[in-house]
């Protein structure tokens, strides 16, 4: 309903906003006492969030982890318990591929099986990356039923196959056993849409097995994470943006790409990307920037490496203020502590930093600081309200 | 949305929650310019304020005053707006009465009427609890067009009936005139499906009128608080755990019951329930304690007393942190302020200790520093959220 709201409301202007996210930004305390962002030397950062307005996020819910995607859907404004992005359509977003509303997508693994039929190897010797894209290329141009399938290379003996025409239906029984010595299973529909899918993808499998039958690295495919693509509302329907992307890593600009957005050149390093937005700074009104390694790092528990990322994105801000966005967001995703070695549940802090925001007392950019910041705790879904309403963007609602 | 999420994310592990309730917790200053637990000499629970995070709980929403029943509702993570637990059915928890789905149950006041039919005497001269024993037993083995009729003494003249068959509807207007010299109220339906259920209970004061005519204490039951039971998912369906009640009160063994909790004998003071706790530790993983006699002070407008309760309930902290349970959240289910000599709205002060909580500044166990905490305000329905994830027992959602 607010999201209706904010439809009506939203103003085409000027000004522009910058949302600056840090993926796995936040942690929590390890033996030092200390979180990755109380150890960061981020002078730039403490002082933007002294001049600023601060608060904490959820991403879902207080106590809920979230995935990537629902993180992001939830920070872009739209409901991560409505609208799923599922695996298959992540795989497919991370390559680059352009899904069209209605694709199903679903992750593959080329496989090797014996003459029996049961799966020999799950991973076909993770062939490289090279030997999968030949593979792929003899799959090329399959078409049942008026269901046109692309299997497209990921890395190694990983691909992502994307079905596309009318009627598909993603509630379906994934094909790999999960363990080798046994037989693929067969597709099952699990609704009563998907049986059409069901008998489609089947087809599908057969024709796979005897384009690969004479590869002697794989003669098999393994699908699982069936995920059909729903329609969202673009950034220009939802807000009225103009709105572009910054992301190194393929998975999020596929993200960004559902919602509308340009996908602008991030190049490799994180100042590449900080370069691309200072070029195009005149020709878009919203720059989602994602930066990827500090989740990266509490991924794999690497204190240190997050804090050095930390510090290198603190860097970047006195250039990014010198571009005079009408409001910068800093803030992340979700928290990926590096003490557990994963995404986690803790609320995410955040600064709203803009000529409207008000002020508040917080002296540093960091959890315990923002969590008594002048925002509060707030839902990460509130965050792009605020961002057009201190950018002017949002009409009054009512007389 | 989100409780069916929960349900989905959750997995058994070997964590141990402990959940120890406060009843009627947090106050507001009274002359002293100080509230119970701000005069309260309580370092065990200071320290453990300083050495975790804290907040401030809704019960409901702020501004909204619970009862017993849908405080606890919300603490255990249910809608307390959508499932409802009227007092008829508080009171045969109270008494342990074994409830099934679709009972419905009321309060009774055993009472006396003269012989033109007004009530003399509400509370029948504050019978004994023998005697409403003895007359509740001359009531058995009622039963009118095939409903059962239970009728149970709770305490002195008070009483409670059971409806148990099909069909039964709790909109129901109330039978006692809440004051002495006037009529019985009839029983009248107030939905369409209640004419029924209004039909057999007029019938059933008939007969206990007519069982009762010989007795000279009480010859008349006064109904009010109709409730029937509804379906609530279990603490093991929604959560996955192996849940414990530890409470002296019988209603909130009662409420602890129709969430599946297994009950522990509680024995009769604060010190039996924290034995009973350490003897039961191994065989459960959440555990939920209730101190009733907080709320009784405030309740009776006893400051002091209510601060001596704190006091002794701090007191058995330390032996409850040598449990080292994973997660360990100290709370209220509403606040009852002894200057009110009630429940009230007031937020409801919140520890939550354990290992992967992160810290905040909060110094002091109070209901001004925990505003100040790190969680900030949320809904005391997210607490079992916040509890299941830092006891790691909540997976990702979504990729």
């Amino acid at each position: 309903m607010i999201n209706k709201l904010i439809e009506q409301l939203a103003v085409t202007t000027d000004s522009k906003i910058v949302l600056l996210v840090i993926d796995g930004l936040s942690g929590i305390p390890n033996k030092s006492g200390k979180t990755e962002l109380d150890t960061a030397n981020i002078p730039n950062l403490d002082a933007l969030a002294r001049d600023s307005i601060c608060g904490i996020t959820d991403p879902i819910a207080p106590g809920i982890t979230p995935g990537s995607g629902p993180a992001h859907l939830s920070l872009f404004g739209y409901d991560p318990l409505e609208h799923k992005i599922g695996r298959g359509l992540l795989e497919a977003l991370g390559i680059d591929f352009p899904l069209e509303s209605g694709d199903l997508a679903v992750r593959g693994n080329l496989a090797a099986m014996d003459k029996n039929g049961k799966i020999s190897d799950r991973r076909a010797g993770r062939i490289s990356t090279e030997e999968s894209i030949k593979i792929c290329s003899r799959l090329e141009g399959i078409e049942i039923s008026g269901i046109k399938i692309f299997v497209k290379p990921v890395k190694e003996h990983r691909v992502v196959v994307i079905f596309r025409g009318k009627g598909l239906d993603d509630a379906l029984s994934e094909t790999d056993p999960q363990v080798e010595g046994l037989a693929p299973l067969p597709v099952k529909p699990l609704g009563p849409l998907a049986a059409e899918t069901a008998g489609i993808i089947t087809k599908f499998i057969e024709e796979v097995k005897k384009r690969l039958s004479k590869s002697f690295s794989a003669n098999m495919i393994l699908l699982r994470g069936f995920a059909k693509s729903q329609k969202l509302s673009s950034f220009h329907e939802r807000y009225k943006l103009r709105a572009a992307a910054i992301a190194i890593y393929p998975m999020y600009r596929g993200l960004a790409r559902l919602f509308g957005m340009e996908i602008l050149p991030a190049g490799e390093r994180i100042n590449d990307e900080f370069d691309c937005l200072r070029q195009n700074f005149d020709k878009y009104d919203f720059f989602y920037i994602h930066v990827k390694y500090t989740d990266s790092a509490g991924e794999d528990g690497n204190f240190e490496k997050k804090v050095s990322i930390l510090e290198e994105v603190d860097s970047y801000i006195p250039n990014l203020l010198e571009l005079k966005p009408a409001v910068l967001i800093v803030t992340g995703d979700h928290s990926t502590p590096a003490v557990l070695k994963g995404h986690s549940w803790h609320p995410v802090p955040i600064i709203l930093h803009g000529r409207y925001t008000g002020k508040d007392d917080v002296v540093q950019f960091s959890e315990k600081e923002c969590a008594k910041g002048g925002i509060g705790r707030i839902s990460a879904m509130q965050v792009m309200t605020l961002a057009m309403a201190n950018a002017l963007k949002l009409t009054k609602y009512g007389a």
